[in-house]
């Protein structure tokens, strides 16, 4: 790839002609941050087009002038893909919170069309208002926005009955690295005609272009619903729980996530007005959602395989919430675990995935690992159904985070090469952004790497669209 | 792309020395047609591979060499993809039979994972003996092969509860075009580490390379199962019962298939053994099948939901199986139906899909159409789920299929321009393939085909991957 140009003045001036000088501005200073604060951008121009022909025109005029574009949603992500650090040529930021439409809900199959601005809990809320769920769930859904989800392929905590992002969309709207338009906002659950760019797409990270629009199958709803939260003795009697219930329960489980007790313990002492279920945090609980229509008995059925699994020694405790006040409750501990870890702040956090059978043992090698590094503990929790857990590592009790960040790269390491070793994913549904650019080329197979570094070439070949992300950059 | 090379002597004596002589050999006749008789290859190689190291191999030298590969599974490709025509330089057939072994199945997560020369029906039966289901069905599936249903992203008659066979596979082993070889025999289900490859290579018919493997996730078996057969007044009837049940019955259908009177008529009067549930046939019919856990009381509730639909109007008829062997003897009369189509001989037959909601409208518009061209008359039936349909267009009765043929070009364009005019897909679950390259030129986004061109360059510089397939030969 060829050298890039910075962003000048003159050029910012152009992009102001095109598309109208109020939607090209000096970028603010929330855009040139991350969450996370590991990057930081200097200053440069942001623009906000207000449609996909004017998505068009920027990056058509920043491919023929060599200009880098990083496209930008809610900036929720946690992997740095929203932000070109400081060095090289600056790039512009393309904002595409002016497209926030939803198009179109077909009420008759449920479908809804929305651009890429969209926040998500604005989907879910036209969703649910035409009697339907928007089916992804995640905790920064009050500003993440539909271009972020389908750019990182998002998954939280609903992936057991709905899948990833990617397997709910039927099509996408995108602008090529070269400014072309690529129409692709069909309404089909089967349409095989030739290679699927949709697929390509969601979850390449801005790396092959911008995502303007998609059509998404929403679900119906569930008429019923039903919460419980167990205490189990460890992962495995989780994983054995879930088995049973994927046959007893066929098609109607939601969520089934694993909890460990120092992420309770966090949120019982750092997060105000969220009330743990039980006195007492036991080692492991899981929290369990199923919906299904009328009639489907879920409750009585939940409680009934509760009793059966107390006999067999896989939950030793539990409840299911009686109203629709207690199961919101429940998942308010639940959703408060971020909050609780970030009060205490971590010395090394992990968004990884191994086949759902290895998670006992995963869990028993990696803590055994991990613990001997350092003064440090564990925080794992996640979504047991999936194989993923977002396994943190704290500074013990009396230690501080500061005094720890020098042991950050041996902990990384120990928990990626375990992960690598059970056949696992270094980056389950954060995505690699520019955080785990080295991992990737590191744990990939070969081929990938090359296959994936030929595709950007034919389709960015003037490598312009949001650089250093997947790919180390030049 | 750069000039194939004929596959001569010397080097099939070559691919011989490379992977044993035993495993090069003139292709029988057999591999030279395709079901549907529309093309047929001159005689040539065929190169059996008993690794994915040797279809490396074969590939690499072919790559070398400039000589072109057709991919072959179990040849029951509806679309020729399976079967490069006589012209042009000549193309080694590959065919991946004799690797069939079935690699593993994990019982703890239900995952298998199977060579890609393993046929459907094997691959069904070893999911059933650990207590799982395989979630394809399509009517070929005991000599269809699995690399084959993975080229074509296959789908079927359960596409409405388990997706297309994309949306159940995990991870593929593929030979790229150059013979470097793809280990992605992950077991994940979320994993955000890069462009997604398998999707790239499922349902690129072997254009882009050849899987030799997959893992699959299995879906626990439902214990519980009814088949409803019900009398629909029309198509509209047909997708508001769907609508309902997608409610009433959330997460628990596994099939919903729609046929209209002429394919029933064929399958009464042509395909012996096989028994119409009804004495008259009505003109649309509905078959549905439900699949829960112990206590879901499916049948109870389907047959509460029939009794409430034909108060409204929706049915006007039908039948609740009540045993195994009834419900059985439904599904045999729907699997028929293309016996009894290729008894009577259809002038054309078209794969297509179209939003849910559009099928009604659809069906009434096409019919008067098709039949407005010329004495032929309409036998459609498919995945109303899916918004897929088997739209096929018959001689009326008296009129011989030969004395019609000069209609099919008019009927198809009438058929896939009014798809293209319903934003639907001209081939939805079947490919492309040779017999489609036109249509896949005229209907898709110019965007599309230009990026899909892009990748095939950069993948497959000397064009050796199944050539025509897709993009028209050069």
């Amino acid at each position: 790839m060829r050298d890039l140009s910075p962003v000048t003045p003159e050029f910012a001036e152009q992009l102001g002609k095109l598309i109208g000088s109020e939607n090209v501005k000096p970028a603010e200073a929330r855009y040139l941050e991350e969450p996370r604060g590991r990057f930081s951008a200097a200053p440069t121009v942001l623009v906000t087009p207000r449609s996909t022909m004017d998505v068009s025109k920027v990056v058509t005029t920043c491919h023929n002038f060599r200009i880098a574009i990083v496209p930008y949603a809610g900036g929720t992500g946690l992997v740095g893909g929203q932000t070109k650090p400081d060095g090289g040529p600056s790039a512009v930021i393309l904002s595409l919170e002016k497209m926030d439409a939803i198009r179109d809900v077909d009420t008759s199959a449920g479908i809804l069309t929305a651009e890429a601005g969209v926040i998500l809990a604005e989907a879910q809320k036209a969703a649910d208002e035409q009697g339907f769920l928007y089916p992804l769930s995640i905790a920064s859904e009050g500003s993440a926005r539909l271009g972020g989800t389908l750019a990182t392929n998002a998954g939280g905590t609903q992936v057991i009955r709905y899948g990833n992002t990617r397997d709910f969309v039927l099509g996408i709207e995108a602008v090529m690295p070269d400014g072309g338009i690529y129409h692709g906002l069909k309404k089909l659950k089967k349409d095989n005609t030739g290679f699927d760019l949709r697929h390509l797409l969601i979850g390449s990270e801005g790396a092959l272009g911008i995502i303007t629009a998609a059509t998404v199958q929403l679900s119906p709803k569930p008429m019923e619903h039903v919460t419980g939260w167990f205490s189990v003795p460890d992962p495995e009697a989780a994983v054995d729980l879930l088995s049973r219930y994927q046959v007893d329960l066929s098609g109607l489980i939601s969520s089934f996530e694993l909890m460990n007790k120092l992420g309770l313990g966090f949120v019982r002492d750092y997060v105000p007005n969220v009330s743990l279920p039980t006195n007492e945090i036991p080692e492991w609980s899981v929290l369990v959602e199923l919906g299904g229509g009328p009639g489907s008995n879920i409750t009585e059925r939940l409680g009934a395989s509760f009793e059966t699994a107390l006999l067999d020694g896989l939950v030793s405790d539990g409840l299911v919430a009686q109203s629709s006040a207690q199961s919101d409750a429940l998942w308010a501990v639940r959703e408060s675990i971020p909050l609780g870890n970030r009060a205490v702040g971590a010395v090394s956090n992990h968004d990884i995935s191994v086949p759902v059978s290895s998670i006992p043992h995963f869990i028993a090698e990696a803590d055994a690992k991990v613990t001997s590094l350092g003064p440090v503990r564990v925080g794992a929790f996640g979504h047991v159904g999936d194989g993923n857990l977002h396994y943190n590592v704290f500074p013990q009790e009396g230690q501080s985070r500061d005094t720890l960040d020098h042991l950050r790269p041996a902990i990384k390491e120990t928990v990626h090469d375990l992960v690598h070793a059970y056949h696992g994913s270094v980056a389950a549904e954060h995505g690699v952004g520019r955080m785990k650019v080295d991992d990737l080329e590191k744990y990939s197979d070969p081929t990938k790497i090359s296959v994936m570094r030929r595709i950007k070439s034919a389709l960015d070949p003037n490598g312009i669209m949001n650089p250093g992300v997947l790919f180390a950059a030049d």
